[in-house]
């Protein structure tokens, strides 16, 4: 076989396992959105006879053999070729892959299939008890998976590097500290401060809401012929296959800001996902791939943050918003930027303002590397949660409800997934730090509509890159210098500084 | 192996295929229900993959080896047993698809995928043009599926006899004359006396169907847990999988009835998929599964038609309709009765009183044999289809989004699906017929809103039988004879002598 034979097959494999994985995207997505109560227990069946189907390809030996034809060949002689990128990505793939057993990678889809429902049930109980079995199991199914993996530092590292190749615990901790320490320094200088007004209260009728959500991911660059919105328990995103991205929120009708911001954060993500497949000859090949978690999180949050919370979007939109919500009718967009600019520790992490942010996820991050070094009891974890919660954010949840069953992650075995969190909000500071560079007239263009530019800078530069890159490289190829917290850090103070006068 | 090892490897290979076919179906109910404008061809995809998985694990040669196993073995002594009856269905399955080659398989999925969206468009457009070459390509396939099976008289036959185990062309064609020659008697009967008074008009508003629906479809029977009620372009109703049955309807505010009558249809079916599949150990196997899609609408005629259709319904419901649509208020339970009975031709079956429904079924059996046979040609259908509607209905389609491309079937590749409608008719009045004698109270029941007594009887008699016997030979063994056409006949005859005095 040439090494072109081998290289077509890999790709034909790859194009059938995409469009039998929007399957299993389509079953999971369903369970969170559409399923019927009593039907939970069939859908972890399924989620698991997919799941083996697509491990099961994933770990075919033909792969390993097409793979061995094309390495060294002519296809892999400029690294920076699509070719020589997909094949050292399918490598990555089918290395990690065939570590990890059959019977393990079946009996965690289940255990996070069913993770989800009683996840679920338990957070509107707040009931722990009826949860921690559960996660129990995930988290021994993970510290399986870890092991199964290997590692050189620790077994964290194994699941961090699943969301985000080539992190680790130790290059993790210091970068989190920073962020830590600079939010610090921010929130005592803004204390002494007079708070914004915030926005006028509801009721902000659920109707409305939708309309102004339609509008606005319209506008910012979602093609509604290619998604949906759609309501569940826990916001996400989600791309089933090509020309199909679907993105849900959580209305609350005393406030818009929070289905508004979830729903920029979300069209944010399924703009990286239309972006990178693009249904063409890329559908299938790690070209048409996301690079990682962080990245994905760079691109939500750069929409939500960088453009949805900025003085510009508010110029443009506010308009809109106030022929929905005749309450605010006199508002100012200044006024509206400083509101929904407010920095204030709360209890939610998905309700966070940028600043405080972060140190929801070093609250999560140290939490869950106790549990994966063992040093944590799941028992144990309501308890912890609180203590940090006070420590990091200076607030006690009044329940689990509001603590540690808040968010879904650990209830579908995602253990070292909450780091890419900060790593997206650092990567989305430094793209619009680059972009804002290289489009000199960014705001001018955001306050008159015009969003296209900037999505078309973030296409070229981000979503078009597919797996080409690793994360960090490819931010630096985008920006022109390695990643830091640095811009990240600039802009929360500028923030500060434009709100609170400080 | 022993014969029961083998046994429960078939056990094992037929869960795991079901809860794989979940996600096909899943795909297929998505498509029609929520997937975006531009994802259809990647859907196309997708259902290709999953149809060619789900080929090949039917024609898998182990299956014919642990076959070979069991039959003969003390599994198959008693034939009624279920493991006996799983054994015979898992073999006529089997024997079935190893005639069709993968790629047949695969091509007839992803071009009913594909005709389905282009029907879609057609029929909103009016453009039978733009769907004519996806049709004739459904026809050949169609008929290349025909070639692959076998058939002793025709090529119809092997397709009819998919959806309908044991019928045939020669078979069906004097039943189908029969109910046509009944209704013409009929329908000559009521055309002198004067028609009753129809139900008050609109506004009906979609949020009162929408409660109305629920309602009913609740106190008949159907768990709200285990259910979802949507909208699409053409109703159906589909298991996913166990724990989940979702049907569609689409609304008219000037006519509640449309809805209503297409809900209470397509419950009728999901009460069918609810009893046969109850996600235990018959899940998966043929026991767990319906006989024959005339069996599958003898439920939903039931349900519409000798239930939502009688007078004990209405003087149940109408306090319900007339407490949400306050036009219905001065309205008697004997009045609804007689304008939800009403006999008169009418272009659209779907909507058809069920008098004249079963012409509807004599015209597209006579246009799909045709077709089939080649005797038809796909070009001149809309001519044939309106000469036949004004000889059978005495109508002609203005346009043929009313005529020809009416209904979805043919656009999925469906051809000899139709007749199964009347079997089903036929079958539903045979039923109801034998289930009025064994609960001589059934009106009084119906009309104090118990409705469980009725489906208690069809889910011992029809739902938990499986597929143990044969279609002709289920009924009979419910209802103690041979069915013929007569209850449906004398059910019809009844009614216009209710309504009409004739």
């Amino acid at each position: 076989m040439t090494a072109r034979d081998a290289y077509d097959r890999l790709v034909a494999h790859g194009r059938a396992s995409a469009d039998i994985g929007a399957a299993l995207s389509l079953l999971s997505w369903d369970q969170q959105v559409m399923l019927p109560a009593a039907a939970h227990a069939g859908r972890a069946a399924q989620i698991g006879e997919m799941t083996a189907i697509l491990h099961r390809r994933a770990t075919d030996p033909a792969m390993g053999e097409w793979l061995a034809a094309c390495e060294g060949s002519e296809l892999t002689v400029d690294p920076a070729s699509p070719e020589a990128a997909n094949i050292r990505e399918w490598r990555r793939d089918y290395d990690l892959a065939v570590k990890i057993p059959q019977d393990l990678a079946v009996a965690l889809a289940r255990a996070a299939s069913a993770g989800q429902r009683t996840w679920e049930l338990a957070r509107k109980d707040n009931d722990f008890k009826a949860f921690s079995p559960k996660l129990k199991e995930l988290l021994e199914l993970s510290r399986a998976k870890a092991e199964a993996l290997g590692y050189a530092g620790e077994a964290y590292d194994a699941l961090l590097d699943g969301f985000e190749p080539g992190e680790t615990t130790a290059g993790i901790t210091p970068v989190l500290a920073e962020l830590r320490d600079a939010t610090r320094t921010i929130m005592d200088a803004v204390a002494g401060a007079p708070a914004p007004a915030p926005l006028p209260g509801g009721p902000y009728p659920l109707a409305d809401q939708q309309a102004l959500l339609a509008e606005v991911t319209r506008r910012i660059g979602l093609p509604p012929e290619a998604s949906r919105l759609d309501v569940s328990a826990h916001p996400f995103s989600t791309m089933i296959g090509p020309g199909d991205v679907r993105i849900t929120v959580r209305y609350d009708t005393s406030d818009c800001t929070k289905a508004l911001f979830g729903a920029v954060h979300e069209a944010g993500h399924s703009l990286y996902s239309l972006g990178h497949d693009t249904g063409d000859a890329r559908h299938g090949t790690p070209m048409g791939e996301h690079v990682s978690l962080g990245v994905h999180e760079s691109q939500s949050r750069l929409w939500e943050n960088q453009v949805a919370r900025s003085l510009p979007f508010w110029e443009h939109f506010l308009p809109l918003a106030a022929s929905l919500f005749p309450q605010l009718a006199g508002l100012s967009p200044e006024a509206a930027f400083k509101a929904v600019g407010a920095a204030a520790p709360g209890l939610i992490r998905v309700d966070a303002d940028e600043t405080t942010y972060n140190l929801h996820i070093v609250l999560r991050f140290e939490l869950e590397l106790a549990l994966v070094r063992g040093d944590l009891a799941v028992a144990d974890l309501p308890e912890a949660w609180n203590a940090k919660s006070e420590e990091i954010l200076g607030l006690t949840p009044p329940d689990d409800a509001s603590g540690c069953l808040q968010d879904v992650h650990w209830a579908t075995g995602a253990f070292g997934y909450f780091p890419t969190y900060s790593l997206g909000n650092i990567y989305a500071a430094c793209l619009f730090e680059a972009a804002g560079k290289a489009i000199p007239d960014l705001s001018e263009r955001m306050a008159a509509g015009d969003f296209g530019t900037l999505l078309t800078w973030l296409r070229t530069n981000i979503h078009e890159k597919g797996r080409l890159f690793r994360p960090r490289d490819l931010i630096a190829a985008a920006t022109g210098q390695a990643p830091t917290a640095g811009p990240l850090i600039r802009h929360l103070r500028a923030k500060a500084a434009a709100i609170y006068g400080v």
